[in-house]
């Protein structure tokens, strides 16, 4: 039978989810495959390129059309897409985090956020500037939340009565956040057009 | 000869800074100092409260005073200073950003960064919210930077000549999310104060 891309990389993601990125190795995605870790390698190069095929798929949703019909809806939107995506998958914000330096993933999320940007007013070079400002602030929140939720489900966390700020629903202090960045947006848009 | 908790983490370090986080495993540092792995265990229950302690040390220079003194100033000051930290030790950014989900580092930098927004006119619940915002925008933004220096240094990026924006240095990068987050700060103060 033949060993096709796609093969690979479900097989990765199954790995992925049910032992996480740690034991995301080439040999055992081999094992898993049931083929020569050869066969792998004519499909990717190295593991770093797999990773940014994995992180592809993790992040696939991010093509898809949003429903906000004004910037900071859509800015929101594509946002809470992002972590929804990075969430889905076991280690996934780690993942995406870790590969994303490599700039092997070839997803248009973070010019999807600036095209938004764009469309708020912001001169281009400022909107890019605006778009990772914005991405790093979803890898950054979702590493941590996943990272606590994954701990706290394998009965690791060494405060489980949380800490004041903690106890916040992550989602509503990821939105606090998101809105600091969209106000932050208006406000230089504001303080340039005076 | 007696070992302390402090040459632990000494031992520690040293291994993070040459050969990176992956390498560093509780058998490899009991090796490098000369000791069974039971001797560590004497001063860290488990690597992931090691790995807190290695944290607290990475963090010390939060500690310090600040020079500015506005809310703003000292915010951009505390933030840059993160960064600095992050950067100082290979593979730093990336031990803080997965080790910060324990929460067993000790160091009090977020709670710096929510006293500067409280003295800015932020209540205390928003005040330590925003200071999430700014810390894991910090921890996502550092990562990758890190990251790309070290895949740089190491002759493995994707794309030596860069993509367009990754063409802006860094700093000014990073600088760019900060004072978006404090526009949006003031956006926010003058909102509520209307």
């Amino acid at each position: 039978m033949q060993l096709h891309r796609d093969d690979v990389v479900d097989g990765a993601l199954a790995i992925l989810d049910q032992y996480g990125l740690a034991d995301l190795t080439m040999r055992r995605l081999a094992g898993t495959l049931s083929v020569q870790p050869g066969a792998l390698y004519w499909h990717f190069p190295n593991k770093q390129a797999l990773l940014g095929a994995v992180a592809d798929r993790i992040l696939a949703p991010m093509d898809r059309p949003v429903v906000a019909t004004d910037w900071s809806g859509a800015l929101t939107e594509l946002a809470h897409r992002l972590r929804d995506c990075l969430l889905t998958y076991r280690d996934g914000a780690e993942l995406v985090s870790s590969t994303y330096a490599s700039r092997l993933t070839t997803n248009k999320g973070r010019e999807r956020f600036s095209s938004a940007v764009i469309r708020a007013g912001m001169p281009r070079d400022q909107a890019e500037l605006a778009a990772y400002t914005l991405l790093y602030y979803v890898l950054g929140h979702t590493v941590d939340e996943q990272s606590r939720m994954q701990m706290d489900s394998a009965g690791a966390l060494a405060d489980p009565a949380g800490e004041p700020a903690d106890a916040t629903d992550p989602t509503a202090r990821f939105d606090f956040g998101l809105q600091l960045f969209t106000a932050g947006i208006r406000h230089r848009l504001g303080a340039d057009a005076h």
